[in-house]
Order: structure tokens, then C-alpha cells, then sequence
């Protein structure tokens, strides 16, 4: 196969010959879709190191016209939302055969597109695109070659599949369990007013308030961007309006960090003083301190299943998903109000 | 170039000439080797369309015999320390435009063989290796044909570059500021028993120890493997061997945030009751209560030096760098011994 090709003077054959398996080990070896033993490996990687070949799968996947690689576009690479769901995708393409390639967009909808494209041109045999803000336009062209699984936002003007999670139902969850403790009182630390999640959140915390008859006060709602230095500054908002509140629903658990680090530095002490629930349950939120009542976002399985969805996609499959199901997670960061 | 490729029917000419921009800037485009102006971005992508061209970047890189791609070899895609030098070997790696290609080993010796090899398979132009446990004998064949650069771990029999930082100097500091502190019975909780980072921060313990005059104490030392669950449990065993400590200093963040964790549960205060240190300086360790004294490893530029590293080496350039240094971020988990 590329023995025909420029700058491969040994062959596959050779190698295996030299390494004593056969051609189909060493082929199975070089594209990594399954395990080889160890001995056998050792054996490989030596005849390749006495011939010096180069074992040449760019050129192999001209012929078979697959890759056998999934790009994943993420925004940040040291979030700790993401990396649990890439942890997720990874695992899913691992299982089958596929290596991810990962390439960041830094919510940025320019670099994003050319992140595609540069995924597009280097063959990937399919794409998981986890959120972002790239336009619908910018996705298309690639659309039409390859098959795309949106994670966390959906498309507008293109039907492509996409893993959700009730975000709207989550929020309706820890809302409705801080009334249940009696608190009447709650402020919400709101996430970016053009992300979709954050938007369905706010919607949650509305319903829950109207079922149990008290009203949305906009006093009540900071803003904060998902992160933990806003979740501070979303307190000191909050303080400053002189609207009291016994509890507070942070949009997400960074932003509940940063809430409950400015609460600690004015001496007010979470749960006695205020009940405080996040959202994500991020793998920190179990050791904080006190461990945080949060919503569970199953990002782990939310991109388990981006990554088998993208696979049976390439395969030929068809693929639908409902929402995935969130629960609330009761820890130690809420109590009843106190009369 | 790609035009007598089997595939490829339309030519790279052709979406140039549609797109009204030179064929120089389709290549870069595609190669992601320069940022396109977001209007000739999608006059190319719509001539790409038109004509169904599939940017053939893989045969084109058989022609340059690159592939702009470098392989990075991380051990767990979720831990925060790993995204902090991952974001850093992505940064120095797009500027100088590359594109990096990350999988992960997952400390496992055979699983880090594997992935190499695979990643040499794919033809990427060097690899960045962080940590892990992969034998000499399995790096050396892919080293004769590759750039490779170590990060956190030195290899014995083989001359490869790698990127450090000073551990036991860091572990020094941070003892040596609770001893200035008027600390003496001071617990460490240790890592894994064959980590090598591990191992130089109990030597930096240890010196600190001895210069102050201090015995050290098997005792007072328990052993975590650098996640929270096992910090809880050095306090517990700590506690457990009744000897009386003021201050604990852990081998790394994760382990004082479970040390932290234990602590509250017991009703013992930090850092009131026992002054508190870790080692990273984790993005959480600002935002955690209270805020952690810590050793700030620099992390991201471990990994941009990494990134570096790698583009000079392929590039023919030579590299060489001293252990990073790191210092003590004193914060508000340490406190003068009571009286």
C-alpha cells in the first residue's frame, strides 16, 4: 500500500516479516485500533527503528479514505466543565478506534471557523463542536462534508443532531429546593445574557418562583460571566442594592466559588447565614468547603454521548438523543431558613 | 500539488479563482498558518462548497514532508494542573502555527507506548511528552525519528531535552515559611511513592527541617497520591497517630484541599487551629476559604516552554533550559503559631 509512495523505502511487509507477525498486526498497531501486546509491540518498534520506516497512515488514509480521527472543537482547554466532557469524548472515540483531535476556539467565532476548517482540511472523519458562538454560515460548507454533533447549543438554520441537557428543568430543581427550606428571599447569580445555558437557567429559577407564588424582583438578578471573579462582584452587587436574601442560586459552581469567597471575606457564613446552590457539579464542588448543593450537569456522559453519536454518524447510523436528565445534589451548603 | 491525488477533482487553482484571492492565501487558509480575513474566509469556504473541494492538507503535507502538527502526550485530560500546562503548550504552539494533536496515556506504560506510537503514525513533526511512566526503550525509536521534549520527568539512558521545575526548592520555601511562622510539628503529606516530583518536595521538606534544627518524623508524615479523597485520609491517619501537629503542608493543592475537607469536618479550623500550604497553585487555590498558601508552579509556562521547545527543535534550533523557578504565594490558610 505505501510502498509506492515518495519517502517510504520500507514497506509494512517488511516490518512485519523483520517483527515476525503479520502485515495485518503491524497495520492494526500503526493505527492504533486495537491493542497489541507488549512483546509484539517491542518487536514492531524494532523493526521499524532497523529499516527505518516510516510508517506512512497519512498516505494509507488516502486509499481507505478514512482518518480514523474525530476533530473536537472546545473553548477552553483548562476549563474544568469542559475537560470533564472531553474526558467523556475521549473515552467514546477510545472504545471505538477513533483518536480525537482537539483544537481550541476560545469563544471566539472567527477562530472557531478556522479551527473547522483547519479540522475539514486535515480529514477528520467527523466533528464534535462543544458550544461556541461560530455562525451558521461558517458551519455549513463543513456540514455538507462531514458529519457534526453540536454539544451545549443548537443551530438555528441547520438540522444537526445535538447532545442538550434540561438546563431549564436543573435550574427549576435547585430553585424549588431553597423554597422547600423555606427561603423566600433568593438572589440569582445569572451567567452571560447571550449563552444559551445561562438563558434557560434564569428561566428555571422564574418558574420555580411563579409555581410558589413570589415574585421575580430584577434587584435580586446579578450578572456574572460563569467565572469566579464576576460570582465575587455578583455578591457585592447584590449587598450594595440592600435587597436582603437568605439564599443564593449561582448559574454555575465557578461563579457559586467565587460567591461564597466574597461571603467568607464580609463574615457571613454559608449555610448558617445564607444557603448557597450551584450548577455543573464540577468534580471540585464535593471538597469545597462546605461541599456545594448543586445541580448535576452529567458532562462526563454528555460528551460520552457526543462521542458515540459523532462515531455512529460516520458509520452510516442514525442518530437522536432526548435532553440528558440533571439532578440535584443535596450537600452541605444549604439549610432551612432560620426564623 | 494535490491535484493528481486520487480525490481530489477540484484543484486548490480553482477555489482560488472562485474566491477571487490568490492561491497562496487558499494554502494558508487551509494550513492554518495565517489568520484570513474574515470576508476572504468566507469567499474561499464558498468556493470550496461550490466546487465540492476536498482540501487535501494530508497529501500536501506528503509533498512538504510536514505536517505543522505536534503531538502532545498528557496523562489525564481532566486534571487541573494538566489544563494549565496544556493551554500553555497550545498557546506557544499556535503562535509559531502549529496545530497540536493531544492524547492522552493515563499513566499507563503500555497505553503512553501505544499513543506514541500513534502519534508518530500520524506523522506529526514532535511530540511533547508530560510525565508519565513510559519506558526509555519504548521512546527511543520514536526519538531517532522525532523531536521530542520531556516535561516534569527526565529520561535515564536517553539525551532528550526536558522542561523542570525546581521542586525541592519550592517544598523548601514552603516549610521554611511555617517554620518562620514559629511552626515546628509539622505534618507532610506526601504523594506517590515513585513520582518523581513527589520525591524532590519530601527532600525540600526535609531540608527545611534540618537547617531549622527540627527532627524529622516519620510519624508526622502520611502518604496521598495527589488527589482530594487521599488528602482526607492523611488527616485522618495523621489525627489517628496522635501526635500533635499546628500546621500541615501537602505535596500538592488537590491533597490540601482534601486536607482542608477532614479538617472542617472535624470542627478544626484553618487557619486558626492549623496553618495550611499546598504546592501548584491551582487556578482554584485564589477562590477556595479560605484562599490557599501555596507554591506557584508555573504551570502554563512549563507548558508554553514546552511548546517552544519543540517548534526550535524541529525547526533546527538548539534548546536548553534551567529548572523554572517557582515561589511561595502566601495567602490566608497560614498563620504565626498560638502560644
Amino acid at each position: 500500500m505505501s510502498d509506492t509512495l515518495p519517502d517510504d523505502t520500507a514497506t509494512l511487509g517488511q516490518v512485519a516479516r523483520i517483527a515476525g507477525v503479520s502485515p495485518s498486526t503491524v497495520s492494526r498497531y500503526l493505527n492504533g485500533s486495537a491493542r497489541v501486546s507488549d512483546a509484539r509491540r517491542q518487536a514492531v518498534e524494532a523493526a521499524i527503528a532497523q529499516l527505518n520506516y516510516r510508517p506512512n497512515m497519512v498516505a494509507r488514509s488516502l486509499a481507505s479514505g478514512r482518518t480514523s480521527t474525530v476533530g473536537v472543537l472546545t473553548q477552553d482547554i483548562a476549563s474544568p466543565f469542559f475537560n470533564e466532557a472531553l474526558r467523556g469524548v475521549e473515552d467514546a472515540l477510545t472504545e471505538a478506534r477513533y483518536a480525537p483531535l482537539f483544537v481550541s476556539g476560545h469563544w471566539d467565532s472567527s477562530e472557531e471557523a478556522e479551527r473547522l476548517a483547519l479540522l475539514s482540511a486535515r480529514r477528520v472523519d467527523g466533528v464534535v463542536m462543544m458550544h461556541g458562538h461560530i455562525r451558521d454560515e461558517d458551519i455549513a460548507p463543513v456540514a455538507k462534508r462531514l458529519p457534526i454533533v453540536m454539544v451545549g447549543r443548537a443551530t438555528t438554520t441547520l438540522d444537526l443532531p445535538s447532545i442538550t441537557i434540561d438546563n431549564r428543568l436543573g435550574a427549576y430543581k435547585a430553585t424549588r429546593h431553597l423554597i422547600e427550606l423555606g427561603h423566600v428571599d433568593i438572589a440569582f447569580i445569572a451567567g452571560p445574557a447571550d449563552h444559551h445555558d445561562a438563558l434557560q437557567r434564569l428561566l428555571g429559577y422564574q418558574d420555580a418562583l411563579r409555581e410558589a407564588g413570589i415574585e421575580y424582583r430584577e434587584a435580586l438578578v446579578a450578572r456574572a460571566d460563569f467565572e469566579e471573579a464576576t460570582g465575587m462582584l455578583a455578591i457585592q452587587q447584590l449587598i450594595e442594592s440592600r435587597q436582603p436574601f437568605t439564599a443564593v442560586f449561582a448559574a454555575n459552581d465557578q461563579s457559586a466559588y467565587g460567591a461564597r469567597l466574597a461571603l467568607y471575606r464580609r463574615g457571613i457564613r454559608v449555610p448558617e447565614d445564607i444557603s448557597l446552590v450551584g450548577f455543573d457539579d464540577l468534580p471540585h464542588s464535593s471538597y469545597c468547603v462546605p461541599p456545594l448543593t448543586t445541580v448535576r450537569q452529567p458532562a462526563y456522559e454528555v460528551g460520552l454521548q457526543a462521542g458515540q453519536a459523532v462515531v455512529k454518524l460516520i458509520e452510516g447510523e442514525d442518530f437522536s438523543l432526548p435532553p440528558l436528565a440533571v439532578e440535584l445534589v443535596i450537600r452541605e451548603s444549604t439549610l432551612p431558613r432560620r426564623r
